[in-house]
């Protein structure tokens, strides 16, 4: 599926996953590595890696072995800056041995082995895998155990059999509301195979754009998507660059709904009058292709054919969400139809339209992936069903005996916290007291990256490094799931991630500066202070808090654009306030952390200001600047009040949670992080000065 | 010419200039421009620039201006996030009229007309210029004029007349010591559009590397450059992507000395006996060119013409500088010769070598440009001398009737503030006195980028922002010369680059984070406070302090390799010390700020140690760490002592001055760049108090 936010979503309530202090320091991994392996033995010593470092590759022999082989020594070098050898050899001395056993599948398929063992030893390693996949796995292993020590660069000594909890591990990125360009696209596989992640679903088609080059019906692409498309090269391209990191390519086109897209060009499919545009606003729209027209049939067997010869992979996306039937109800020749052929309702006419189209995706030699709805009586068993709609839904298709996948709870586009995607797991809830039979059904899980609000700016921002909790969630035994030790590896990972070309760090500084403009130091800096302790409003609540209606012309240069989807800033001075208030608020070093931040926060407005008179976007946020202001005095007398040991008047207290109310509220889209926490420090001083300890 | 290490350089002092307070607000620029126009008449009211900006290009018409047109409105996007329709029309009411009156030359040359005017009212803009070359220009300065504002994004109602002061204004780079890719080339090329230099001297081969595919000599790069050269498709390309940006391409094969990795192919060039291996060390060697052998000519004569057909600019520059002798001196047959023709000494077999060499490129259809040495007796006046020795020999050489142009003091590898280079004038100094007819002769300048430290990752960041500080020299009128005014706009010119794709910037966090490793958010921050703080030593000292020789191979991952070359958090500090001396040290507010950044140093030590004790990148600036400790600490009881209004005694003023001794030492190849302020303020407390009004 893709939003759902006029129907659903709005009752949802953020849930922030509390970390104990006691978790923080019993669960900090040794190694960080993300996400952590199946099994993971220390031993002793570490292995050096300097320029002498050499990889050779045995056993099984590939041009795609190779090539991985080199990327790992750029890699390797992109993170040490040390100067390898840049090809591997077949020298039986190198310092990774890598034997790979046989081949894989020539169309890489679902359950294929993935597993591998990497022993690492102070004078060597060797990494053993059956397939190719298992050997690019590991390589990615070593890269993360390669770190700076106090003698130079090494790799602990270590031995890991890793292999993945679930066969599916996706990530889908909607190329369609906003056009995604190649280079972007790229970057992200290689962020994907550095976290594990092995199917690459591309949403396609929407009502905003048909983004695929059809030789066949060119008017799609040509008039669909204002000329930015991919050429079917250019896809060839993408599948080769994901086979290459043991990533499949899944297309989705959404049908028979979030088409308006194709019907700028071929009206005739449609079940409207027309004559249609390329929609540019949000939201779930009445176009929908005519289910009673053989022509739509005819068109979609001629561009599945096409496209199934352009995408190798054994699957084949189709969507099938979010039809609202207006169209079909409007339109006499499709009412008529229904009522000639005993089709009772819209449900029955789309289950009717998802048969057939099934069809003609199994004449083409692929099986159908769709969302939730296409699960209708009747429809066969070997599709998978992708269940935006939650576990609940997801375990009854896996009773029935479909195999599914999970996205409910991974979809980044809402803002989510990554404890709280990675909190999620798709053999949880309703699903845990499947049969073992059933739960082998539920092949993992897939995250998703609508793309209202994301350009190629910061889309990266929007994925990383959230979406490598989840694919930690995906892979690692399903008992690996404290936040705190995950949160510790996430901040690691999350610069590795930039050595590969992402830019969801570096993005930042450069919105930050077009938003400040011309700006003395103190300026910039008091703007970066605020930004970081923001978020943007989550969930489906964007457009409705939005100053005008937001189209896909609208520009993204807003601070809410700009700042990262979770504060770091935010959660670790919540951390903060944990640790200081388990001390029954006693400990005087973190307390003068504390109030060097407050302080901080409370003079950062008289910065922010001046600049707020001459930059419109700056302005845009300035009542949430004076909102920090206010949130750090508030902090520093309820420090105060502790120091005196006595509880704090109840008129002191009402008036300090005013003051924290306001900074609730949501204001220019964004959320003040650490509210909640100063809440806690106001609640502490009401209460007499001893703090209560920090719930488990 | 190249480097001095040994020869020269070691005498070089320093100049720190002082930057009076009144200064910094008096000259203040209302308008961010950098280089500043030759003439800029402020309108009022401004220009707003939205969704609905347009361009139209009128007069003469040529694929270029529509590029030129189609790049600005890209990076116009890039700087407002704002969707603009990506083509230019012809419309003749475009909110940015462009007319542009006749072509320009087909192969750019020296001295076109890039004159421009620019007037910007709150109605629209037009923009005319006598050539694409202006027009190009032009562009450049009205993004620059374009900022947010308390409306949205505007531009200034202005008009500005504009031309450059020289010629001439170039950067080299040295794609030879240290292999810079392509795309390292095009990003600078497009920094250099963006401050309006119009020369790029590209550097080529050196003792360790050529780097251009020769088909003739096939043996000069694949043996000579490790893999690491050009081909001349790519050439082609940069030239195409140079002269759309306004820019010449000057070639340098640098003969007949530096030229060891020549003769790895090619021994039969060289006086020694070989054979020869590319050289990986850094300095000056013996290897040269036999000047006595007629199959040096033969070969250079085919080869220079294989090149002279590849690059179609005029100039042809031919390097000549720094030649040992010493080959020479040790081969028989080459002393033998002498003697047979009467050339009396290496100075006299140099110019028969040039002598012979200019010839060549003369025969192929271009002007010789070469480092001082080649202008010897005898030498035809059509040839340009680029000066590493100085003003005096350029002016030297401007009497006697050549062309020349001026490289000393803009050597960007040798870490000087932006505000040195700026102060260096190509026409002042020796050449000041020259008749008006001798000063035209002084072509311009150009900055040199040589690469013995730089790679990659680092390289934009040796060159930006500094180089447009020097940009501004050769463009702006020579009254322009206010320091602080110009670091004003550099800062903001610097984040404007960004958006151009260099990463100036962000390169810098992601070398800390290979520095540092696995690190709490504390650690990180007191590793990046400190090397916000620290710059490499300066000029040729970073060969003698180097822990162990270096080379070609050394990686450059150290501290020393991340931090910027000019400290701006260390320039801050001083204006602030500057401004509260100013003050009579009676400024609370000021005092306060300092007092703030002084614990924070004192502090940040605690914070870097246990890091220090797990990498050792880190453990390598544990000491200068302390340092800056140290010196908070120092400059914290001389705020103390100065509050007392007393004189501090004798025995505390050279207790702290002990400190700050330690504190200016290099250390780790750094130099701790507040110092010498800490020092100021101790000496201030020592007099009483009542400090010192800064020096104007």
């Amino acid at each position: 599926m893709a939003r759902k936010p006029r129907l659903q979503g709005l009752g949802i309530l953020i849930l922030f996953v509390s970390l104990s202090p006691a978790m923080i320091v019993a669960q900090q991994p040794a190694l960080n590595l993300i996400p952590i392996p199946a099994s993971v033995q220390a031993g002793s010593g570490s292995l050096r890696v300097d320029s002498s470092f050499t990889v050779a590759l045995a056993g099984h022999s590939e041009p795609r072995l190779d090539r991985a082989a080199e990327r790992f020594l750029r890699q390797l070098a992109l993170q040490t800056a040390l100067p390898f050898s840049p090809k591997p050899g077949k020298n039986s001395k190198a310092t990774l041995m890598i034997q790979t056993e046989h081949a894989g599948k020539e169309i890489q398929e679902i359950g294929e082995d993935e597993s591998y063992v990497l022993e690492v030893s102070a004078t060597g390693a060797t990494l053993t895998a059956p397939t190719p996949l298992g050997t690019m796995h590991g390589l990615q292993t070593f890269l993360q155990l390669v770190n700076v020590s106090p003698d130079g660069f090494a790799a602990p000594a270590v031995t890991i059999q890793d292999k993945p909890r679930f066969p599916w591990r996706g990530l889908m990125i909607d190329s369609a509301r906003h056009f995604i360009p190649l280079e972007v696209i790229k970057r992200n596989l290689d962020g994907m195979e550095a976290v594990k992640m092995n199917v690459f679903h591309w949403h396609l088609s929407e009502n905003q754009g048909f983004r695929v080059e059809s030789r066949k019906f060119p008017k799609l692409h040509e008039l669909g998507s204002d000329g930015l498309y991919y050429t079917q090269d250019e896809i060839r391209g993408v599948i080769a660059y994901a086979r290459d990191r043991g990533i499949r390519v899944v297309p989705e086109f959404d049908m028979p709904g979030h088409s308006t897209a194709w019907f700028v060009g071929h009206p005739e499919l449609a079940s409207g009058k027309g004559p249609y545009q390329i929609e540019r606003r949000w939201g779930i729209f009445d176009a929908a292709m005519d289910p009673t027209n053989e022509k739509v049939y005819k068109l979609l067997d001629d561009l599945i054919g096409e496209m199934a010869k352009i995408f190798p992979d054994h699957f084949f996306h189709i969507g099938g969400d979010e039809v609202n039937g207006k169209e079909w109800d409007a339109n006499p020749k499709i009412q008529a139809y229904m009522k000639a052929h005993e089709i009772k309702n819209n449900d029955a006419l789309q289950a009717y339209f998802s048969g057939r189209i099934q069809k003609l995706v199994v004449k083409h030699g692929k099986i159908v992936v769709g969302w939730d709805e296409v699960l209708v009586p009747g429809v066969p068993k070997d599709i998978v069903i992708q269940s935006w709609r939650g576990q609940a839904a997801l375990a009854q298709a896996a009773k029935q005996g479909f195999r599914g996948i999970l996205s409910n709870g991974y979809y980044l586009d809402l803002g989510w916290p990554a404890a709280r995607h990675y909190a999620i797991d798709p053999v949880s809830g309703a699903a845990a007291s499947l049969a073992p039979e059933e739960k082998l059904r539920i092949l993992g899980g897939e995250s998703c990256m609508w793309a209202e609000y994301v350009n190629p700016e910061n889309v990266d921002s929007r994925i990383w490094p959230r979406n490598a909790a989840i694919a930690e969630r995906f892979w690692s035994p399903q008992e690996v799931r404290d936040p705190a030790a995950m949160y510790a590896r996430l901040d690691f990972i999350s610069a590795r991630l930039e050595w590969l070309g992402l830019t969801h760090k570096t993005y930042y500084r450069k919105m930050l500066r077009r938003i400040a403009g011309p700006s003395s130091p103190g300026e910039f800096a008091a703007l970066h202070t605020l930004s970081d302790l923001v978020e943007p409003v989550k969930d489906y609540t964007r457009e409705q808090t939005a100053p005008a209606e937001p189209t896909s012309a609208t520009p993204m240069n807003r601070v809410v654009d700009a700042v990262p989807l979770e504060s770091d800033a935010g959660r670790h001075f919540g951390e903060l306030v944990d640790l200081y208030m388990a001390s029954s608020c006693r400990d005087v070093a973190l307390g003068g952390r504390l109030r060097a931040q407050l302080v901080h926060w409370r003079d950062n407005d008289a910065q922010l200001q001046p600049l707020a008179q001459r930059s419109l976007l700056v302005k845009e946020v300035a009542a949430r600047s004076q909102d920090l202001s206010a949130l750090g005095a508030a902090g520093l007398a309820a420090l105060d009040a502790i120091a005196k040991g006595q509880p704090a008047p109840d008129s002191w207290k009402s008036q300090q949670l005013a003051v924290i109310e306001q900074a609730k509220k949501p204001k220019a889209q964004l959320l003040l992080i650490p509210a909640p926490s100063v809440e806690n420090l106001v609640e502490a001083a009401a209460a007499g000065g001893a703090c209560f300890a920090a719930k488990p």
